[in-house]
């Protein structure tokens, strides 16, 4: 895109632009879309972000987001504790109450290993994932990063760092999405599905 | 999606999904981008915004954007006056300006005819552009709505109302593109381009 723009709209467009997923053309479609509402429809988008840089950062254990120093389900004395569900981000924590299974803590590394952008250990909350095993009791930390290449890789390499800790390490199981059908499966996953298959008791 | 988040982030992804083309999970997605980046980066975003209404309204004469009372391309005295082309937004007056085809005044109609969703000419600067033709000596008008259902609907309710007043009317050509590959037209493309064909002189 050349820059067509006057001054203003232009800053706008490739500030949209820089966006993750929003390529020039849309950039330039939300512009103009923001250009069109009223002012004060605008305005709250502004202020929902200055809103959140202000008020929201990471909570100091778990790193995931929180208005706190320690977060809700850091300070939550109802939930168990010693065991640690290791995620990538805080959308992954919903993700997970989500199914109402899980009543552990968290946390959050804040990414995965990719080694082609540049994502190594000490990019991720590694360390403090570390720091919490002793203060905390951990005996067991499961594994919840995603089921792809950088997820994979993140979770072989805390399961090397982990085990030789005396903590229990599993990871998330793969296989048939449940309601699925075995005939749109990929094979990857299908072939996940029949090496990780469970006895029927 | 749930409200699963804290106030202020809850607040963003809201406002992130109420712009055009963002789902539930790309405003989530993007709401944490805005979490994870610098202050300064995500200020700049707000800023952007708020900079934009404050600064940026449309031109009272071609309904262009514009950051003066009458936009750049309605005062420059070095186009053609007499000659309008009439588009269905901004963006479309940059695509026209970057093809150099064209050196007369634009009206921008600030959206097309869509009366499934409510849109009458009601909506649109139809009679901001009807107001010019006198004032301005109009003696063409150039429709370059879009080549969709809407942009055509348009089309032939401005040739409509402009033909008895005198004006001389045009449509946009509709055809192959140029560069394009006859095979992977579609078949109203293709249909259009034969009917209308032009003589090789």
């Amino acid at each position: 895109m050349s820059q067509a723009y006057e001054g203003p709209i232009q800053d706008l467009i490739d500030e949209l632009g820089r966006l993750p997923g929003i390529g020039p053309k849309s950039a330039q479609r939300l512009a103009f879309h923001l250009l069109k509402v009223p002012a004060a429809d605008a305005m709250r988008l502004a202020d929902a972000i200055s809103e959140v840089k202000r008020r929201v950062s990471f909570c100091s254990r778990c790193f995931n987001v929180s208005e706190h120093e320690i977060c809700a389900l850091c300070s939550d004395s109802r939930r168990e504790d010693g065991v640690i569900c290791v995620v990538e981000e805080p959308r992954d924590v919903v993700a997970l109450e989500r199914t109402g299974e899980f009543r552990g803590r968290y946390h959050v590394l804040q990414g995965a290993l990719n080694p082609l952008e540049g994502v190594g250990p000490d990019r991720l909350k590694v360390k403090e994932l570390l720091a919490r095993l002793d203060p905390e009791s951990i005996t067991e930390v499961i594994i919840c990063t995603n089921p792809n290449i950088e997820g994979e890789a993140t979770a072989m390499y805390l399961g090397r760092l982990l085990k030789p800790l005396g903590v229990a390490v599993s990871r998330l199981a793969s296989g048939l999405p449940v309601g699925g059908d075995l005939e749109y499966a990929d094979e990857l996953t299908l072939g996940r599905a029949i090496e990780q298959r469970r006895s029927l008791d």
